[in-house]
This record gives structure tokens, sequence and C-alpha cells, in this order.
């Protein structure tokens, strides 16, 4: 179809990258070692024009293209049709981002931190000026989740999603259920291997599958990006028991970032969970991605791949350049960008998103006790005083390693309840005089018996 | 963006629907239900306005909308801007769907049998015509693979793609592997619970599957659709036996779809595969559907949903129709269509499809020999004078239930070998007068190491 009007359309496409680290060097790659295949998709050539970045990177061989150590002069460049900016961080990537649009041109963006924080600015200044801002590499890497939610489950009203969104989290968590090994031995094997950042904070802690979330909970109901509102909980204080009691009990720890539309509200959270280990996105390990999605009509889908590295997320980017062309059409005529932003054309902004309190999950408990007569008869009439079932218990052989006081671990699996009247409990079980240690608590997910 | 154009473009888009079967039901039923949503993300609305059936089904109230009982009354409608074929089989399928082209409208249809035999003639048509046929729902019913194929991975060059792409077939896998059930047991059951046709041949036989993998080799590879090249075997003669054989070893069985472009050619073959159990898609159980792509770019990843249903294939076919109005566009511009058919705007016609014999795989050999001395010792020598490794092997006890003579099961995982190699050594094996019954033999895939 778009072959009979190419001579109407512009031959060649544009693109100026901003950044030459891994994603960047990555993309720009990856559009010389694909140039053909993308060509022949297009029908049309997406060629790399100027990049910039402080110093040249030795990597790459950029001298068939303007370089500039001034990132600005990239969108700056009327020759650039398409900015890629690959910078991370806020500053100079949102000012970047914003002057691109400024200049009428479209934005692919890898930057999660800054959509999270900063879309809905960007968003509204890229409406105005009728361009694009893509941003599918931004979420799990080189799966095209975006896509998905936006545009193939268009149809449905999406009543829920959870994700391994982190892959340096989803990494330590397989070790540790893999091998009995501990947190922060992991950590530390991770942070050799390169998966893990040297300050770790913003894989271990959430706040990376916390951006993430909150761009795919906008995206799946149609919500403004809401950061602030995302209740975010790490893994750092995840054992090995926890690791192996769940297992005993047929379940995973998976460190999931879950939003849920609700009567009452939206569900946005992230917090180490527990999945039956028949559920597929239980069987996703090491560092690889997966989200399921719940739609009205479709069911369950799943998506998986890997959530991170240069050629992974190069390819997300690239889909998204291509997507713009795409659906740029004919320049002259003015008509990018078909699909909306946030998947719909207009917000949902009045559902409120709920408190971690006023959410009802199942949770699984681990308590460390004096070994005394009474003491489980005395914890289950207190869970019973505030109407919570106990589904599944673990008593184990007094632990002796603790020194001379004789403590034995004891691991409850609860019913349903609100957070709101667990925390009232959990405070009632610590202050029992046998109860020893701050009480564990991670969440359950049953995922609604749902096939996946 | 689109907002502010909206008073150019057309405030409506009519859609006409030939068939109000299962999917047709769930397509009108999916436009009515969620009609706020739908107009929400596309900022106008798609309204159902002509539907036909050979008769009325009092299933849904189509009262408000015109309604035939002659489906080309559909395509002849001045009103209708896009028709919904899910008519199933070739004609009148065909006619129709030519007719509408003809009359410059955009299709949607779900007929897979179609798209993997006509699909090269209807897409001529389409580009002639500018019009376009789109047909997510013909594979993997709700799972939005051909957008990921076409779009989220446009920037790789796809290498191969495996997947469990007939729910039937799928079921009756797991039944036999979770219960130790044998295959016309289950089959029956299937039938029974209306997951099975009365006739099961294009489900068991993979006539179903082969058709899908048609489609999606088009799709990955830009190769024109070439259903008379693909190897089809089904399931029927898997036994409970080989099921748990298969278990021992460490493997699941499923019926695959697999196509992968190699030096030679491109291999393209429905069949009962071992799979470790160690991957994710050996764990997609039931009537589940999940397809593996491993791009060179993003590595693998997979693509999970149900791939059959009223509910399931009417998400895909909706989503066709949200595409069709974003990319339409304003329509008096006459640019719609931008994604093209299959993936790649010009074809690889050149790249041929390989035959089963020359494609290399590792196999499973199930043989029934007599307990006599020195016949393993044959055996072995035989497939090392072939050039065939053994990789393993389980010898089993006596089978006495087979008569007087002792009978004794041998299973053997060989290494990497053609099938035309393979085919002389069992043949060879086959003359040994030790050897009671055929070979049974089921290809093994190892997708190169990959991690999905």
């Amino acid at each position: 179809m778009k072959q009979e009007s190419a001579q109407e359309l512009k031959a060649q496409f544009n693109v100026g990258i901003c950044g030459m680290g891994t994603v960047g060097g990555g993309t720009f790659t990856l559009l010389q070692s694909n140039q053909a295949e993308i060509t022949r998709r297009l029908g049309r050539a997406l060629k790399v024009t100027h990049v910039a970045s402080r110093r040249q990177n030795p990597l790459y061989d950029t001298n068939d293209v303007r370089f500039s150590t001034d990132v600005f002069a990239v969108v700056d460049d009327p020759e650039v049709d398409v900015v890629v900016e690959v910078l991370g961080g806020t500053e100079p990537a949102l000012s970047l981002i914003l002057r691109a649009i400024e200049n009428g041109k479209h934005v692919v963006t890898a930057n999660k931190a800054l959509i999270a924080i900063h879309g809905n600015e960007i968003f509204a200044a890229a409406k105005r000026k009728g361009v694009t801002v893509a941003y599918e590499s931004a979420v799990a890497g080189g799966i095209p989740i975006i896509k998905a939610l936006r545009e193939g489950l268009a149809a449905n009203s999406i009543q829920w999603l959870a994700g391994i969104i982190n892959g340096t989290g989803n990494f330590i968590l397989t070790e540790m259920a893999e091998k009995g090994r501990n947190f922060a031995e992991v950590l530390a094997e991770a942070q050799a291997l390169g998966y893990a950042e040297a300050d770790p904070t913003f894989d271990v802690e959430g706040i990376d599958a916390a951006h993430k979330l909150t761009i795919l909970a906008a995206n799946a109901f149609g919500i403004a990006l809401q950061f602030d509102k995302v209740y975010t909980e790490g893994i750092s204080k995840i054992t090995s028991d926890d690791v192996s009691y769940a297992e005993e009990l047929g379940y995973r720890i998976k460190h999931l970032g879950i939003t849920r539309m609700t009567e009452k509200g939206i569900e946005l959270r992230v917090h180490p969970t527990l999945i039956s280990d028949q559920r597929l996105i239980a069987n996703v390990n090491g560092v690889m991605n997966a989200v399921v999605v719940k739609g009205d009509s479709v069911g369950s889908t799943l998506y998986y791949g890997a959530g991170a590295g240069a050629k992974a997320t190069a390819s997300s980017v690239v889909a998204d350049l291509i997507d713009i062309v795409r659906s740029a059409g004919d320049e002259s005529k003015g008509t990018p960008g078909n699909v909306p932003s946030l998947a719909f054309d207009s917000l949902r902004s009045d559902i409120p998103i709920l408190k971690i309190e006023d959410i009802e999950c199942e949770f699984y408990l681990r308590l460390s006790v004096y070994d005394k007569i009474g003491v489980m008869a005395q914890i289950s009439q207190l869970l019973t005083d505030y109407g919570i079932n106990i589904e599944a218990l673990i008593q184990k052989e007094p632990d002796t390693t603790l020194g001379s006081d004789v403590f034995v671990p004891i691991v409850i699996l609860t019913g349903k309840v609100e957070e709101r009247q667990m925390n009232k409990a959990i405070a009632a079980i610590e202050d029992l005089e046998q109860v020893v240690e701050k009480v564990t608590r991670i969440r359950i997910e049953q995922f609604d018996g749902e096939d996946s």
C-alpha cells in the first residue's frame, strides 16, 4: 500500500541519538546492522545522521555521522526528524526532550524515571505540537508490552496486571531459591556480574519497578502517571528461610509490580509476593522479565523476554522509530501519532489510587517464638479475633543455633484480609511476650483463579 | 494529537459483520459492552451497523442494526467502512473478502485457513485498492502475536519461532501428561467438552497448526504464504508411555509449530516435540497457546494467552478494527494501512523452504525388542554406523502384558542428525529380527540454548 505513494513520501528518516552509553550505542549498532531489513519493512530508510555524547565512544564508528559533544545540538539540528534520548536521569534529559518537541521533532526515550515522573508534562507538550513521544524501551526492555496494552489489547477493559519488571531483583530471588543463598551474598555477585549497579537501591528497593509500574498502570487504565502514589517495598528483607518455607508450601517469592482496578479505586504496588509455583510467571527466572495482563475479553495474556541489556533495549527503541515513521505517513500532511501517548485519548483522572492499607491480600507471616506450651493457641486466637483465617501452617523444630534460648520459627498463610486489619493483628502478635522478633510479612497473590 | 483534527475526521466508523457464530457473536457483543472504552481510546466511535448470517441468532440483540441473510449485502452496503469476515471456510469467505476489497472496504478476518491458502491473492488485491486486510485473530486467538512480529520486533532479523498454536492438541497432551491417560480417551473428553470438533482431524493431525505456522513464518521472514510446504505430523500416535518416558528424561511432549531461518533455507514444520521441562513453553498447559520468538537483537520473547474462544478471539478482531481506524487517519486523505500485510513491504521470495529430510534434529526413539542378549549392542553399533550419538537411554523391565513373548521397551535420545540419515538408521533398526514394532520417533527441540 505504502509503496504506491512512496515517491510522495520522504525517502529517508533522519535519527539523532543523544547519549552513546549502553542503550545509545546499542541503538546505533542495531540501525546499522539491520539496516537492510528495516528498510524493507518500512519501504524507506531510517538513518542515524547526528550523534551526541560528552565524549566520543571509541566502541562505535561514528565517522560517517555528525558528532556533537553538546546534546542540544542534535535537537536543534534541522536535518534530524526523530530524537532518541538515552541519557538517563532528569536533566538535561527533560529539557532536551521538551526542546525537541518544541522544535517539532518526534522523540523516542528509554528513560523510565523521566516518563514516570515528568511524563504528563512531556505528553501534554507533545500533544500541543502534534509530535509523538514513544517509550516502549522504558518498560521491560525488549518486550513489546506498551504496544500490547495500547494496541493489541485495546478492545479490553484491563482488570489487572502484574509483572516481574526488574531483572536484578529477579536474578537475586532466583539465585536465593535455586541455591539456598542469602540476599547479601547474591547481591554482591550480581554487582560483580554487572547486573546490579554499585548503588543497588533503585533495583532492590523497588524504585525502578515502581517507575515501570507507573507507566504500565497509566496505559492499562488511562489514568495520569502517578509515581508518588505507588506503594513500594524492596526485597532486601527476604531471607533464604522465607524462600524455602514458601517453596515447601508450593509458592515462589517474586518481586512483582501489581496494579488492579477495583470498585474502590486502583491498586498500585510493588512488593515481594508469594505466587503458586504452578503459574507460568512463577517460573520466570534469572534476569528475565514478564508481565501478565488480565483483560475482560481476552483473559490472561503473558509477555516474557529480556528486560535490560543493550541489544534488547535497542530492539524496542528501533521498534518505536519504525512505528513513528509508519504512523507519520506523509510528513507534509502532518498526521503523525495515531496511537495516543497513554492508550487513551482522554484520562480517567477521577479514579483514586488506593492506599496500601485499603488493599485486601492473603499473607505469609513468619514469626519466631519461645517454645512454650500454648503459644500457637494464643496466636490462633488473636488472628481469629481480628477475623483472619489460617490457611496453612508450618511449625519447625527449635532453632538452637540462636543460643541457649529455644526459639521456634512459625510460618502462617492467612486468608484474605485488609492490610489495615493485618497491621493491627501483627502489632498484637508482636506484643506477645513469647514472640521474639518482628513478624515478617509477605503478600500472596492468587491472580483470582486465572490460568497464568 | 488526534483530537485536534477530530472535526476533520469521520466521527464514526461503521462495521459490518459477516457471520454470527461464535466469533461473530463475540465481536458483536464486545463492541457493545466495551463501547465507551473503545471510543475513549480511539477518539471516535466504532459501531456495528450491519450484520449478516444465514439466520438471525437469538443470542444477540441485533434489533438496532441492519440485518441481512445474504452476507454480500454487507460488503455492498455503502455505509459500511470495515467488513469483519468470520464465516470460516473457503467459500463464500474468499469471494466476500475480494468483493469487499473491490468495494474499497477494509477487512478483518479470523479465517486462518483462508489466509494461509489464499492470503497472497487477498493481500495483492488489498494492496492494489489501498485497503487493509487484518488477521490478528487468525493466529493464537487473543495473543497479539502478529502485531509483535510486524511491529514490536520490527527491528530484528527473526531467527526462529516456535509455538503451541492449537489449544485442542495442547489440552490432550496436557491431560495425557498429568493424568497418564491415553490419547483416544482424552480426545473423547475434549469432544464432549467442546474443545475438539466432531471431526478432530484439523486439530490432532496438525493442519490447523500448519495454517497458523504458515502465517507466522510469512510475517517472521517476509516470505510468501506457503502452506503446501509445511511438514505436518499430528499427535494421534503419541502414547502415554512416550509421555512418561519423556518426563523421566526431563522433557515434556508438546505439539509445536516451528520455523527457522538457516543458511540452507527455511524450516517449516509442525510435529510433536520433546522440550526440556525447564523451558517456559514446556509449562504452557491445557488449552492455552504460546509462541516463542527469537530475534537477533531482542533475544527470546514469549507470548502466552488463550488461543481460542469467542471472547479471546473477539479481542483480536476488535484490536484489528481499532488499528484500522487509527491508521486510516483521515479517510479523505487516503493513507490507510501503514503496516504492510506481511511485515515486509517486499518479499524475500527466493529463500527456499527446506524439506523435512534436510532438517537436523535430535530424536527420541522408542523401540520394542525381544529380550535377547546382544540386541542393545547391535542397535548401538547400527546408530554409530550412521553417525548417530546416543545421548541417553532407558531400558525397561520386560513388558509381559504383551503375551508370552518377552518384549522390552527401549528409549533412546540421540544427538543431532539430519532426518534423511535418521530415516535410514530407523529402517535398518526395523530390519533387525529382534525389533518387533515400528520405531516411534519424536523430534527434540533444544531452542539452541536460549533461555525460554
